[in-house]
Parts: structure tokens; C-alpha cells; sequence
């Protein structure tokens, strides 16, 4: 059962949602095209399904609707931000914004973030850059899920990275990734789905590989990106490990296993280190390292080669990071977006809440 | 069949070996300290076991012994280095010092590099800013050896990513990691003993996971940290492409499938976009961020909390990356280095050669 909703309805009701729980015009309207930028690009994982999780954050007073977020610490090629207890949804743009315009004037900036929340989909913000060619570098932590090789404790969060990179003729490099094996919302859909998961992507109370969807719920943890010790799963937790540090130690948020989680139902940790979750956020001016000319024709070059590099079914060729998100925007963006029921009926009830017209 | 060699004899030997190439007494020493410290912290196949191959290199014309390495392209915090296809273990400390000068001065410094060779170890390079109270960040591309997710072409190195975030009390935090499932390494190490590698981490010419760890030798791939499409292998290829394009297309180095052969007798790839090998190399000041106090203070509470998460195996505790590295380090400084037979007979050949005494 699905509803299909067209992108504009959903960014209106968005933005009616979080102007209802106090957020300013400018902040609303931010927090709901990054919302449903993850909608539009096929991670519904992080749209409007999360929309009444935000509201209960609010509700809980975990989020500050109407945030001052500010600098606290600069140099000319680096700041941390204070978001203030905001939604990451309206932190996360501004402070992408202090690191284009360090880059700017220097070359480059870079933008730890303490005191914030979920920010949606990395790539939404790392993608600001490309618009001033640029490239965008972009991290968060989040609440432990993840349990590092040799142990069966959660510790970290799925942690992603975005790196986008500006393209000449051809559309820009995207990629944006949790550090995991499995990114959390695959396996929700399994679990909905009553699927088994396929062995390497997570891991019983014990620390056994299983392929039961439902570990996680049963004290289990995701497993960092390798799956296991032989293949790797080392890396996977260090990527994850420095998400951590990058978003968090050098901002003074809370990082590993003090990460404030996102339902609002799950009490907060005891003893944080820190304020809220962080964030990492940076830009890179093309020109600060070569002729941008220069730069777009050689990217052009290696977007070009690898599409054409040697696939082993010629139905499944070599992608670049980012096409099959720009696909489904594409797509989505025409012909509207398609919710499960349950999504869009906790959305009309969220919305009713608020009084909010649907 | 083992030889212990003591640290300082294998530095006096390959810093003889580099002068007699015609490196400057600066050059060679600093050379050999980059090449030896891969013994050191037991990545023995970027050591010593390479030095008959840098001297190939150099033989073949493919080296220059006395590059002058320059900056073409600067912001106050960017640089491109021309390494004027000097050793990459000269140039890289050299391109490393920039970053850390402009760290110094405006907060980070981040320097692309082209025109260079192989750099040995990355965690070398980025641990030259713990000693500023900086966190470094070191990046390479290499000839092509790995296969792209859909893909039975080599198109990428197996371009490692290296991050060293000093500690307070405790010791610093260094990840140093090619971005396959399993180093090159540890490939050539099941090939001398005729062992079997897991399935995961190498194809077959057709793009079939194999065991057959010579698969390589013939035709196949290395395949990206995930190992296939179910476990991530696109993050591994998205990270390797990263590492790429920010080595070499920002500096205008070969990228993807033209960046030149270590092995002298392996032909150079046709068409070659660009200059050499491509690194890039970032430092990050601290109390760019936060005071430094404050951030150690972190660290090490980051460090301890995760030592301390609980181990699925007793005998397996949690470790901090960098932790096997520096103990293999404290261990054969004082006992000496164990080189296989194989791996001596070739640096005594060479020295004989170059008529040095060993």
C-alpha cells in the first residue's frame, strides 16, 4: 500500500509541521527541504518517515525550535558551531555555509559542530558546495548501533561520510555512506518485510553473525563496514571511529557510546562528555588547487573511463557515486513521491496533532 | 629462513643505497627513514622488501634522484606540490611540512601532490603533524589493481587513507588503511606460503570471487574494502575513487587506470592524463578547534571507553588503531627486524651493485 504525494505538497507540509513546533520562517522552510531532500533522492529512510520523530524531540524537549547558533571558536580556515540544541536540520546548512565562505577567502573550511541533532541525509549538505565549485566533506555521529571488531557492545553510530565533487559536463560525484556493512534503513525494510538479512551485516547480543533482521531490536549491533576481522571490518570501525572524533572530539559533543538517540522514548546516557551530537562539516575550493578548467575536463575524464570500465554483466555496468540518487530525484521530482501507508498516516496524524491541513 | 637486522643498520644501508642513486644527504636520510619506518611498525611489505624496486625505478629513468620539489599553486590554506618526479618518500615529507606550516598559520593546511612516485607508508607521513599537536590526514593512489563493483577491470590502487589524531596521556589514534578488503600485502604473504586466500577478497579474470590467491597474477582483481554489491563493496570503490580524484585530479597526477606501475618493468599506460603518482596530505591544528587541553581530555576518554567495550572473546580486547603498529615499533627497535631470506639476499644484491659495503 502506497500513497504517492507530490514533492511540493510534501515540502509544505513540512515546513507547516516544524513553523507549528516555533521554528522561524527561514528554519522551517531549511529544515524542510533537507528533510525531504532524502525523500527525493530514494533514502526514505531519513525523510518524512523520521518527520513525527523530530516532533516528538521537540515534545521531549531534546530540540530547541528556535535555536541561536553560533561560532564559538574560529581560526580563518576553521570554526566549531554551537547549534544551540536545534534541529540538525537547520544547524547543519548554517554551518555548512561558515565552511563555504572560510573556503572562500582561504582555500578551504572546516566545521566542527557540538550541541546539535540528526541532520537528515549527509549529502544534502555536502551538495551546497558544488553550487560554488567546491568540494563538500560532510560527517555526523549518531546514537551507538554499531559494535567494534571484537566486541559486542554498540559504541558507535552508522557514522556516514559524503564526499561531493563538482563534475564539468558530467553531473557531480556523490557518495554518501554510512561506515557500516549496511546502512540501518536497509534493514528496517527487511524487518518490515519479515526477510532474513543477508550474514555480515549484523551481529546477536553474543556477537554471533546471524541473519535474523530483529537482532538489533534484541540488544545486537550493526557491523561496521567488512563485516568481520578477515574482511576487513577493522577499517569499517576506524571510518566510523573517526566520524566520531572529526564530528564530536573536536567539537565537544558527545561521541561513542553517549550519543543522545533519536526516538525521544530512549533515555539519554548517563554522564555525557558533551553537548548533542556533532557534526563535521567541510569545503574545499577546486581553484584554491588547480584552474577549475582544468580540474572539471579531468574529472570529466575519470567520470567518463569508469563508467566505461569493463562490467562483468553488461546489464549491471560501473556506476559513479550519486547517479542512482540523481535517477530518483529526477523521477521523483515529476512524478511525486510514494509513501508507505503507514508513513503517510503518521504524517496526517502529526499533522492533525498540530492542526495542521493536510 | 629469518635475518634480524638492527633498526639503524637497515637505515644506514638504504640511506647508502639512495645516495648512490645520487639523492642529496638530506634527501636519502629522510628517504630512508620513511621506507625502514614500514618495518618498524611490521608492514614489511612497504619497507625494505621495496628498496630493489625503488632502485629499478630509478634505473628505468622512471625516478629523478634530485627533484625539485615545488609549489606551483597556493591559498593560504592549500597547496599543489610538483614533486618533479622525485622518491615519493622525499616529497611527501616535504608536501606534509607545507600542510603543517599553513595549519600553523591559518588553522589547516591540505596539499595535493603530483608528479611524485610511492610514498611508502601513509601513517608516516600523517603522524608528522602529532608532534605539532595536529591531526593528519594522507592519501595515495597507486597503479591499478582493483576492480570497481560491477567490474572485471583494474581501474584504481588500492589507494590507502590514513588518520593520526593525537592523544593526551594516552597514545594517538592512527588508522592507516588501503581501502580493499585486504592489503596487497597480505596477499603476496599467502602467495609465498601457497595458502588459499578467503573468499572476498580477490576475483578471477571473469569476475568471479576466487580463492586462488595467484588469481591476481592472472588477470583478476583485488576487490574493495565490502568485498561485494551485499556487503558494501561500492563504499570500499567510492572510498578508493576519493582518494583518486583528490590525490590527482586536484593536482593534475595520472589517475584510475593510468597511474604508472611500481614493478620498472611493467610498461607505462598509454595516453597518461596527467603527472606521476598523486598524494594528498592534510593537517589539522587542534586549537583550530578547541583548546588542546580540552580536546585531549576528550581523546583519551574516547580512547578508554572504547579499550573498555566489552569483548566478545576475553583474549580479544578492543583496540585503537594504531595499536598493533606501535607495539610491533617498540619491539623491533630494541630486537631488531626480521626480514625473510628472500628479502635480504635482494637488499645485499643491491648493495653489491651499487658498491656499498652491507
Amino acid at each position: 500500500m502506497e500513497k504517492v504525494v507530490a514533492y511540493q505538497k510534501l515540502i509544505d507540509i513540512t515546513t507547516s509541521v516544524f513553523l507549528a513546533m516555533g521554528c522561524s520562517e527561514t528554519h522551517a522552510a531549511s529544515a524542510a527541504q533537507v528533510l525531504v531532500s532524502a525523500d527525493l533522492r530514494g533514502i526514505d529512510s531519513h525523510g518524512v518517515a523520521r518527520l513525527s520523530g523530530y516532533v516528538r524531540l521537540w515534545e521531549a524537549k531534546r530540540v530547541n525550535a528556535s535555536p541561536d547558533v553560533k561560532i564559538i571558536h574560529e581560526t580563518p580556515s576553521t570554526a566549531v558551531v554551537d547549534g544551540d540544541q536545534g534541529l540538525g536540520l537547520v544547524v547543519a546548512p548554517i554551518a555548512m555555509k561558515v565552511a563555504i565562505e572560510k573556503a572562500r577567502q582561504v582555500g578551504t573550511g572546516w566545521v566542527s559542530v557540538c550541541n546539535s541533532n540528526h541532520f537528515g541525509i549527509a549529502a544534502y549538505h555536502a551538495m551546497l558546495a558544488l553550487e560554488e565549485d567546491m568540494i563538500g566533506m560532510v560527517m555526523t555521529n549518531a546514537s551507538a548501533l554499531v559494535a567494534p571488531t571484537n566486541s559486542n557492545e554498540r559504541m558507535l553510530g552508522t557514522n556516514p561520510i559524503c564526499v561531493a565533487i563538482p563534475g564539468g559536463e558530467e553531473p557531480a560525484f556523490v557518495a554518501d555512506m554510512a561506515t557500516t556493512t549496511a546502512a540501518n534503513g536497509k534493514l528496517e525494510i527487511l524487518q518490515r518485510k519479515g526477510l532474513d538479512a543477508p550474514l555480515g551485516w549484523i551481529q546477536d547480543k553474543q556477537g554471533n553473525t546471524v541473519k535474523d533482521a530483529h537482532a538489533l531490536k534484541n540488544g545486537g549491533a550493526l557491523l561496521p563496514l567488512g563485516s568481520d576481522k578477515e574482511h576487513g571490518s577493522h577499517k569499517g570501525y576506524a571510518l566510523g571511529a573517526i566520524v566520531d572524533i572529526f564530528s564530536a572530539v573536536l567539537s565537544g559533543a558527545n561521541y561513542g557510546p553517549w550519543v543522545p538517540p533519536f526516538p525521544a522514548y530512549v533515555p539519554m546516557p548517563e554522564n555525557q562528555p558533551g553537548k548533542g551530537i556533532g557534526h563535521f562539516l567541510g569545503a574545499m575550493r577546486i581553484d584554491a588547487f588547480r584552474k577549475k578548467e582544468d580540474f572539471k575536463k579531468d574529472m570529466d575524464q575519470w567520470i567518463r573511463r569508469f563508467r566505461q570500465a569493463k562490467p562483468i554483466d553488461e546489464n549491471y555496468p560501473v556506476l559513479i557515486p550519486g547517479d542512482p540518487e540523481r535517477e530518483m530525484e529526477l523521477a521523483r521530482r515529476n512524478e511525486g513521491i510514494p509513501l508507505l501507508a503507514i508513513v503517510w498516516e503518521d504524517i496526517v496524524a502529526v499533522a492533525e496533532k498540530l492542526k495542521i491541513k493536510v
